[in-house]
């Protein structure tokens, strides 16, 4: 047995290096078996702590969700601007920022989800978010809305923000010959038609 | 010489060949020594059409944005409902129905384009055709805008509708347990808030 074998270490090690697998290799190419062949520990070692390949992925994933609605969260409460615009804001960040947790969560095949409960709960959390937003949004404004209505208006804000956050990583975007103006103020522009098209004045420089 | 080789219809055939592999393996795996080797042609064949492996993917690029553009400009002006709404709907119908030249348009490398301008051009042509329909829009409201602003309408409206056919492949939105009325009708509601957001009154149920 190795050092790192018997440590309590492995489990968290394990994550690392699958992280690594993904970041290089692709996720496609993520197996315990090159998991343990990389850390060089037994191959039987990683099962002590995940039962499958996918439950590692779960964790990854998991964990993405996680640091992804506490970004959203903590960034959405920041100042005094107005909540959703800053939760947007915060939204295309993380997504620039974190290309590969993004990736994970929005662009890959995740493990199936009803076998995985943890990671589906991270993901619906920060949905949550963004429903609570809006919720409170409308509910500032004397409005009442039913559930189905909140639910709606997540999945169009979450469609822009998400494709705003996409189209910045397609090439297609650099055949356009855009100017440095419309590029540098798409994200304030979008967040702005979204004001409006929710019936919210934004303001545009906040 | 294979029959093949002689034949007008080689670089036909390299093209649908090439089309298979991105399909099967992925634009990763493309390569001219691959479309020989399925062909059964020489490795030199393909090059007597296309100098490398970019100018065969350019010209399926090419033909993919044609394609789409073709769709677009077609859908559009079909029946008499709202121009925005129906290039909107047509957008997303494309996405959904044409994955593979979608995702080979928006979501890989593209090759480079200031080395393959005709590719360049019929990307350019899709993103006409909405600037165009904006344009048209404004003029028969009786609004003058700034190109830049017809830029940033256009970016907005792509965003919201790329946003929304990529969330559909996401499999993250099926951790939501959303209704089956809030996910058949996202659609519908995203052109609505996108019609609020851009000042135009849309019918929800056109």
């Amino acid at each position: 047995m190795t050092r790192l074998e018997k440590s309590s270490n492995l489990r968290e090690a394990c994550i690392q290096e699958a992280l690594a697998i993904i970041e290089s290799e692709g996720v496609e190419s993520l197996s315990l078996r090159e998991v343990s062949r990389r850390l060089g520990v037994s191959h039987q070692s990683p099962y002590k702590h995940f039962p499958s390949r996918d439950h590692i992925l779960a964790e990854i994933v998991r964990r993405a969700f996680e640091s992804f609605a506490h970004f959203l969260d903590e960034q959405s409460h920041q100042g005094t601007g107005d909540e959703l615009a800053q939760m947007g804001r915060a939204y295309v960040q993380y997504a620039l920022t974190h290309p590969l947790q993004y990736r994970l969560m929005f662009g890959t095949p995740l493990p199936d989800p009803t076998e995985h409960p943890v990671m589906m709960a991270s993901a619906r959390h920060a949905f949550t978010l963004l429903r609570d937003g809006i919720a409170r949004m409308r509910l500032a404004r004397g409005e009442r809305v039913s559930s189905d209505a909140v639910d709606q208006d997540a999945l169009f804000i979450w469609a822009a923000l998400h494709g705003l956050a996409s189209i910045h990583q397609t090439h297609a975007l650099h055949t356009l010959s855009l100017s440095d103006d419309v590029l540098q103020g798409a994200l304030d522009h979008t967040l702005y038609r979204i004001g409006i098209g929710l019936g919210v004045s934004v303001d545009r420089s906040s």
